[in-house]
């Protein structure tokens, strides 16, 4: 059996690769019993690796410090790029497909902004890529769009793909917190970083996106084609709203065919109760794919963690390992088909959503008039306006909801609304997903 | 690119056969983009296969009544048994191997029964299976087991599995309808047939749970190792009991590590409201699978039909091409690890829960006392009784709910207790399943 063993290299001893590195170790006799050979760690490389304690069973492994040396050993045929970011990370998979080692990565970033030319350069060398781990880490749901569902036609996907602002949305929604004392906790809690921004601002999400929008359509998507919206501006009181109208707000990952293109967004949206994507609560995440043929399907998990991402990262290393010993190299990218021209990314503002306006206003006679007059001028239609109890006169939440609009007509009649006086800050607009 | 394709020869144009055909018809050309070379259906046989329509980009191809034409026909690389049963489909698919040909099935009371001895003659003779469809079949299970999880330990698997049940079951709790009137209307939509006994006394669910307990656990499991009741007894009293305890009733299908070895049933069980298993409502299916690394991930689509249950079948087809075109055929069977000695399964007796025990009783004093003397003897503690108000005095149900107790002790009980004069009928025992 030992001619056949995979020797890899695990570079990045952050969370994901400590758990990789667990995984590897206690589950090698299953691991082994599945692929019919083994996976040999062969050496380990952190910048600090001299500190890192490795599972007593991979103890005797070399380390090193050098990068290059892992992708230069000709004991290694998988290359783990686990240290994340894009610029060293980058360096370490091109030097990787350069030596002919195939590659196993968890970097989202990368893979959104530079997957597809990445694919190609791995076919092009004849070696295998794997990204599993890059786009919710304890979800399968790479294998999922590649093979399990890969006959289907796919018209939608929606995702909850960023488990931070998803545990602060749900605390606000369960408890009443306040946006601020909610991100505290996450970032008590490890959730969040002490920089939030990426998690909440909506740029973790739209990475992850854009992989599976690429994955799901076979396009060439990059994150700059998202629209991105993050979660700061949402308060309990929205919450209320929402129930109110027997929806909740998540962080909404859209990537959605229109008869004009292909829509995408990351965006706080309502979504209905009874949706099982409401039933999506803290650091957890999820996917709802919408087929031709297979109809709805739907994929929950952790989103991120050591262990749900090392088993990402495992069950990759296995795949890769396998075809590797079959001979099989990577031929067709999922990213880039010949474009069939369905699929073309189109900007937010084509969408026709209804839509949820949230005001805080210093209340006086005359300003549900004025809202409405600046909606009726723009042919946009009210479905309802609902108020609270609220004791305060002078920050007075309430909320209109809109028909089925433009949103380009709904940004216009936002633009002028944010000039009147009566307001305590912009509106909050934000769309009314039907028919999840 | 003609001399990559792969050609493929479809057995049984039933529901699933002509779904698959229809989306290897309309959706040819994303399938050729993504495969980098075309799936060409050389030959359809059916029983009645003068009678069938085929999709108009099909309707050149070879038509047969005798399928041993088409495991013989030389340009059919994979044959699709489609036709179900155990008897002819198993002579299709000993034929194909014997051939040299790979195959793709839909059919899980073959696989359930002999999965791992067609596996082991596929692996002998170097060809390729896939059976995506045999469970679940929008669900893509298979890939998630063989691939995207597969670095993960797994403790326990929890599914719905069978669509009608679910369907009959969801109809009872939401509408309080009677049991015979849901399964009425089951049969009026097609989800029952006119013998409704596969579906609702579990014998289907438990083919489907064989399949995936040996792809989760990779052992020898056969349908009659499992635990198998159906839904038959439960009554819409049931679902207002179970709302009381803020627990719904499901037919689960468990396969779970314990220290003393695998514990595999099917049967209707209370699940908490709360868990995201209990909002599969309708004719859809789920998958919940507890991994010791990656923790708890969820699968949900529909579980039968013909365009849900196609996809499956294309997608295999795919994964079946793209390998046979790498030169790689199956080398290590899902079914059958070397026994690692940890998954044997064990009776259902050997497990210990809380229970839902309901009785329908002619009323009159001392019932509870005769009751509880039982269980006291069998060192069985109450946590609660409960009692709906009721008209009737002769056929008077209520509840008592047990402390975790093992399940042979609580059979004892139940068998002493038939023998009460007082029972208008055996009195009905559910586990309580916690802590999904």
């Amino acid at each position: 059996m030992a001619e056949l063993d995979v020797g890899v290299g695990i570079i990045g001893l952050g969370n994901v690769g400590s758990g990789t590195l667990r995984i590897l170790a206690e589950n090698a006799d299953q691991i082994s019993l599945k692929l019919g050979f083994r996976l040999n760690v062969e050496v380990v490389c952190s910048r600090r690796v001299e500190e890192k304690i490795l599972p007593p069973q991979l103890a005797h492994v070399r380390r090193t410090r050098d990068w290059r040396e892992v992708v230069s050993d000709p004991r290694v045929e998988i290359v783990a790029e686990l240290v994340g970011g894009t610029d060293v990370a980058a360096q370490i998979i091109d030097a990787a497909i350069e030596n002919g080692k195939s590659v196993v990565t968890a970097n989202k970033e990368l893979m959104a902004w530079r997957g597809a030319e990445i694919w190609e350069r791995a076919i092009a060398r004849g070696i295998n890529l794997a990204m599993e781990a890059s786009v919710a880490g304890g979800i399968p749901i790479h294998a999922v769009l590649r093979e399990g569902i890969s006959g289907d036609r796919i018209t939608a996907l929606y995702g909850i793909l960023n488990g931070t602002s998803n545990y602060i949305l749900t605390e606000m929604e369960q408890y009443n917190r306040p946006f601020e004392e909610a991100l505290a906790e996450a970032q008590r809690l490890g959730y969040a970083e002490a920089d939030p921004s990426a998690d909440i601002d909506g740029w973790d999400a739209r990475s992850k996106l854009a992989i599976l929008a690429a994955l799901a359509f076979g396009e060439r998507i990059i994150p700059s084609d998202i629209y991105t919206e993050g979660i700061r501006r949402i308060r309990p009181v929205d919450f209320q709203y929402a129930h109110q109208l027997r929806h909740t707000i998540r962080l909404l990952c859209t990537a959605r065919q229109t008869p004009e293109g292909l829509l995408l967004s990351v965006r706080p949206a309502l979504i209905p109760q009874s949706t099982i994507l409401a039933s999506v609560r803290g650091a957890y995440n999820a996917v709802w794919v919408r087929g031709q043929y297979g109809h709805d399907t739907f994929y929950y998990g952790q989103g991120a963690g050591p262990l749900p991402t090392g088993v990402a990262v495992v069950s990759d290393l296995m795949r890769v390992a396998r075809e590797i010993r079959r001979g099989s190299p990577e031929r067709v990218s999922p990213f880039a088909h010949e474009r069939l021209g369905e699929y073309e990314p189109i900007p937010i503002t084509k969408q026709r959503r209804p839509f949820y306006l949230r005001f805080r206003v210093n209340d006086r006679p005359g300003i549900l008039a004025a809202l409405a007059s600046i909606l009726a001028r723009r042919q946009i239609s009210v479905e309802a306006v609902l108020q609270l109890p609220c004791e305060s006169k002078r920050d007075l939440p309430f909320v209109i909801i809109l028909e089925p609009s433009p949103e380009s007509a709904v940004r216009d009649a936002l633009a002028e609304m944010e000039q009147l006086d009566f307001l305590v800050e912009p509106p909050l607009a934000l769309p009314i997903e039907p028919g999840l």
